[in-house]
């Protein structure tokens, strides 16, 4: 079973197709999962949850209870914690509910310490295992998380920038067949490769390394007043 | 002097505001900056930029060369390199103009790996040192850096939530006096402390380190639609 769940970023930064993708999931089997406000979001859409999580703080008392009234499995998480909301919610999917793969929707824009978190919550020891399951998508990015060892990077159709971060320490990167090589490469801090693409006429490179967690990032141009 | 650049980020991330703190801030006598399609968002503004920085691949040789005409130092990157447009610009800022500060705006938005470069360049060791002169401004968040020591934090009127990132391995964090604490935390690898909030009363709180690179983002909520 795959999981698609969605958290509580701006709308404007979903995808333009996320009802559609959203509905055709659940036709499918997927378990839906709304993550704090997302579960409302979600409602909104005309989707039915199967899980809710979150501390629910910022909605008001007949919000929430919509909530509880709609979806089965509804988790409370507390604002005085050592795990976030997202955190409390891939261990449910992955633990309670043994999905193979997560979709992530509503993790980017607007405030940037939620975006940060979502992002580099796969760093920590006991969530890194899960991170290579996990792909992360918005209207113009779509991030997949790889843990060491030699791996294909394939061309997705409908982006045309491919962008490298080591999210934290990295060993011995190399990115071999892309339009810009890297060779060798090791830090000790975090660093961001943007804009690297796939080589015309090729549909893919490899990218090996030997300790770390790194995020590749599809992306594309949107019209520049595509968010406003 | 001060230095204040906008970089190629969605317009629609932007403060509100824009024109009239660029306005302001050339007044004042301050730098005004832009980094590639940045330099044409300016000359929109009805800005005429003081210094212009990009590969400006992706502009029309027409907008090129209304670029050259406009702006009296344009400095060209190349796409293979190991400096980004946004290092080139810290270089060219605090090394050539010697300015005090840089407000760094269209940072943020739109393709991810462009976010994490102008946010990760900051932990490379030649250019640690400037981060704490730099304001990394969008919408709805402020991002200031910070070096190992004892810092006061202080409230910033228009944002409710601050949040804390360690860009990289951290020794011996500590937040004291804010809503929610954090003692003696260390990590080899980034993390993300979303929504901490001043206590109620106060505005500051301290936080001290020993190691690595700190990122304060200050951030509030917008309605949910504003990015649409």
């Amino acid at each position: 079973m795959k999981a698609y769940a969605l958290l509580g970023g701006p709308a404007g930064q979903w995808p333009t197709k996320i009802a559609t993708v959203f509905h055709r999931a659940q036709e499918r089997g997927a378990l839906i999962v709304g993550v704090d406000r997302g579960c409302l979001f979600l409602k909104e859409l005309g989707l039915s949850p199967n899980l809710g999580i979150g501390d629910f703080d910022s909605l008001h008392p007949r919000e929430e209870s919509q909530i509880e009234q709609v979806i089965p499995d509804v988790r409370y998480s507390t604002p005085i914690k050592d795990w976030t909301d997202s955190e409390l919610m891939l261990h449910a999917v992955f633990h309670d509910y043994h999905v193979s793969a997560l979709y992530l929707f509503g993790a980017t824009g607007g405030r940037l310490d939620h975006f940060l978190v979502n992002l580099l919550t796969f760093a920590r020891p006991r969530l890194r295992s899960l991170a290579p399951k996990v792909h992360l998508i918005d209207k113009q990015n779509w991030i997949d998380f790889y843990r060491p060892g030699k791996k294909i990077i394939a061309a997705k159709k409908a982006y045309l920038y491919v962008g490298l971060v080591n999210l934290m320490a990295v060993k011995d990167l190399n990115i071999i067949g892309a339009k810009y090589s890297l060779r060798h490469f090791s830090s000790m801090y975090p660093r961001a490769f943007a804009s690297n693409e796939f080589r015309s006429g090729s549909d893919n490179f490899e990218l090996t390394f030997q300790k770390g967690l790194v995020a590749v990032i599809y992306s594309r141009d949107l019209n520049r007043f595509a968010n406003v």
